[in-house]
């Protein structure tokens, strides 16, 4: 039961959708971290290029268990 | 005009997409009530599995009308 | 340096998902505006037809360059 | 001492005023719950119609004493 | 379905109640923009005179239908 | 222009309406503080009883200018 | 993986401690309801008298999954 | 019916536990104050000392009846 | 008393301070529109370059008054 | 370890800068009140006169430690 | 006073209460960084497992001085 | 387009104004990270000592550009 957490902020950031741009964040935090656990959305923004939408940025607070 | 509406807090869960997941906590609710009318999205968070993201889930406002 | 922006508040409607629903805010702004340059989603919600989603609204702040 | 509570989430809507509105809401309540102890207003909005307010929308937490 | 509204934040003020001060923001608004839709109260103050409520303030956005 | 003002929280209550319990806490406070300048509505809830309403309740800051 | 949760607010009220504020919140709401999976605390006050803490009062939303 | 209620900002420290530092907020503040009514806990900090919890702060709101 | 104020947001920039952002905001929107009466800041942020603060950025409410 | 501390809000005003408001307050406290702590800034407004910055308005939480 | 400290989020988990898990996720911190200072308590939740809660959740900001 | 930022904390601390305690943190924060790209002030406080603003604390969030 004594597990503890760390809770990081990450920014994922896609041309195609919000979903992805979560993805992006969680898969680049796992490529240095292990025992990543949950996440959670806490912005959603993103540049506007030629009147489009250019790019979804999601700010993402992801949990990991600390090694014991 | 004399409507009153119940607001109702659901979770839907989903492997594929936050949309996906609001669906699911609609369509959850319309299988006991009725008259549902509109949703509010509070809080999207979700579940990582081996580094990827396993669950997308949706925090759900749901509101329906009161029979009178 | 001395750019200054407006942000204004769009809400746009998409019967297929919240992405789309983002990208309708920012298409109907740069109809009239220009220079647009950023978004911000600050509010998802929808309407309920039949027990299932409708409609995905997105409240979306979007911010111009104001000219000099 | 030991008293429990459940609050959940009602929307009364008057034409008349956002007290009214108030009103609507815990009274609807009161007609399939007994016990009601107390309220508090989250949320006060509206329907416009031909320029002019239609509606208050009041949405109101009512809190009521579960049976023991 | 593909319709677009914009959200603005407009004052109102009255020496009688809050309910005045939400009107006159929302009829003021609509002496120059038609399509007005709804409204919600955002924030509610006022100033003191004479150890006296001399006006209701009321701070409210107001949704409006955009052109197609 | 070098004014300081001092902001307290009052809770006004009364029977009637919200507006009557915002005048009720604003006049409590002028029969003791004098140069009362601005309030600010930051909650409004209430009692029930019988399954009406039976209190309003209004949380107010209230501003006032400190003697130099 | 298709779960769905309602998530319902309760006020726990306890003479000793906000933990057991919570536990009573929770145990109450496991009389009626069965399948509870988590709880957050959203709220804590208390009732004080003759200058002592009488009573502590904890609000806490708690998740159920929904039969399927 | 006409009871008005101050309400202030008092933190309460204890060594043992941030029920503890609650009480010691509310009886201080009943130490110079009558008819206290109830409590709000806001804020819940604490300082660390050689890696180790030192102080539970806990951020109170109080509110007290006015005579009348 | 039945004055109007309309509020929007503005973003001024500054290479120098917060408050000179604050002041190309209010400045700029004084360009095209009479009457401004106050303002709020709600955001400051800012873009870092080579290591130092290269800009502040400074989200600020205009309210300025309607003709009537 | 058992102090207590009072925490108070303040409005400074300065036709300067937001720092030299937060001074004002600050300074105003300390003219009636000893021992005092620390300070939180929670708002930052002004008042705009002939389209520029006339007055910069901070308003501080202040603590002071009660005696005991 | 050239201080400069960093702030983590760290969530401590305990069976017994929300102050213990508050004390675990402190000590853990410390058992990788020094000159922790101070922390703040931004979330408590927990998990139910048979109709009672089995773990007390306790998000904590953790705030450490950075060496210079 | 595939960059991912992270998002950190740092509080910046200055005897001089709020502007400086920003760049304080910042510039921390450059000794050991690269491609640090924006800020964002999310909490300003200081420190009272002899009735005077001793310090001007800033709570800077600080987002980074993540190796690829």
């Amino acid at each position: 039961m004594d597990r503890v957490y760390k809770r990081i902020e990450v920014v994922g950031i896609s041309s195609t959708s919000f979903d992805d741009a979560v993805k992006k964040a969680v898969e680049k935090a796992a490529s240095t971290l292990h025992n990543l656990a949950w996440f959670e959305v806490i912005e959603q923004h993103g540049r506007i290029d030629g009147g489009k939408v250019a790019e979804f940025q999601a700010v993402v607070k992801i949990a990991f268990k600390l090694d014991q």
